[in-house]
């Protein structure tokens, strides 16, 4: 459809949420709105309204023929919305059995993203951010473990852009600087 | 086919061998027995079969349709074992012309992994086990030249988590820490 | 077709163009000559014919679909020729909204390449050679910004392989050794 679908990504705590919220406010400001979506949030809906989970938690106890055509299907009904899309989802998801494609083939073929933003900082201030944010359990990750997901998720991102040809844009988020991220994220969608 | 097809990994001198034969003598003790079987041994029984080679050797001298056949026959046969199974390759092979993906697409798509393993360690480390072990003939790589070859698996295997949907997990197998990292491919495989 | 298809990339600056000219000389020398085209001039030259851009600037004010056909054809067109070539291109290129694939899934498919080969060196040195050259308006990148391209173009390379099977070499062309990524070149392709 028309509209720009672009991909929004980084690991828990660099600041994804803070970083989105303002670029979309911004861009509507500008007279260029974007639609927001989540992409977990998005399955979530669509595994309810098929009646296959009343809650969140029950997302992961689903079969993984399910899941992949929940992740299907809601990259389809994505890809329908006419207009821009910020779609926020994660690179790849640390789980206890490795690291999971967030798009894997049958989303990307699916939802044809233009654009994929990782945002990235040094692992140090990640670390901090989650340590003062007691608001949200996050991973007890190391400063190696950070460091070996955010280069995870960069590779993982360059098979994105070989299976799609959307382009790959890299906004460091950096602490003290996030009106300059928040500007590149502009930047990438005007 | 019911059970976990994980793919096991790791460049020469990385004790890939020692960790998967221990590592499977505790899953049988634990009662969660898997098969074991070398991706590349299994494509030379097939050539064998086939009356293609006499001899290992004759295994690189195919032509690249033969090579590439064999190994989407041999994916397809190890997709058809029922049950848990452990398999044994590489993520990318260090050839005189480059590297070369161990699981290349028509491979991944008729194998369709759950869990894709790269066991690793320091460039030092690896280095010491190979002249530790005389009694084979390892490649005569520098320590630029490992790291080049671990990174460029992490690289690839990020692709492998793209175009399949497995889980991507890295294994350290450091000097003196070898229960370690077998309980830790006990941990994913239980 | 018979013959080797080679992709020879590199960062602006890295000295591609010397270390291709100069194979091809050897080879040529050696009776094992290749034809050499630019993947970029070769689209252009198509688009041309087609009526669609008068000058090479029009390029890419074309519209994606449009660009998309094009870059599927030149592969098509470039896989039917009878004999070696070498394929001059980007592993990704540098855009305003991210790394943008050299070689999307669909060119892949159609080109089928046997060989890609990265040249790179030092980020120091490629931005020595950068200033260097007044003669070409180059991208005024930081160390950071080509340490990260090149890392980049080593991620998607792996994709690459994964995707076509082609190996992938790493040849260094480090200040005062020319000579030596040719000569390495040279037995790439010999």
């Amino acid at each position: 459809m028309a509209g720009t679908k672009c991909i929004i990504t980084g690991v828990p705590g660099v600041g994804k949420t803070t970083v989105i919220t303002e670029a979309l406010k911004r861009l509507e400001a500008a007279g260029n709105p974007y639609a927001y979506l989540s992409f977990g949030s998005f399955m979530f809906e669509l595994a309810e309204k098929q009646g296959l989970v009343k809650n969140r938690d029950e997302m992961r106890l689903l079969s993984k023929d399910d899941q992949r055509r929940l992740q299907q299907q809601a990259a389809e009904e994505i890809a329908r919305i006419d207009g821009d899309v910020i779609i926020d989802t994660h690179a790849s998801v640390k789980t206890p059995k490795g690291y999971l494609a967030g798009l894997p083939e049958w989303v990307l073929d699916a939802l044809e993203p233009d654009l994929f933003v990782l945002v990235e900082t040094d692992e140090d201030q990640i670390l901090g951010r989650r340590f003062g944010d007691l608001s949200r359990v996050r991973d007890l990750d190391t400063y190696g473990a950070l460091q070996s997901h955010q280069s995870f998720n960069r590779a993982i991102a360059a098979a994105y852009a070989m299976k799609t040809g959307c382009t790959v844009a890299i906004v460091t988020n950096a602490d003290h600087l996030v009106d300059l991220a928040i500007d590149q994220i502009v930047g990438l969608l005007t």
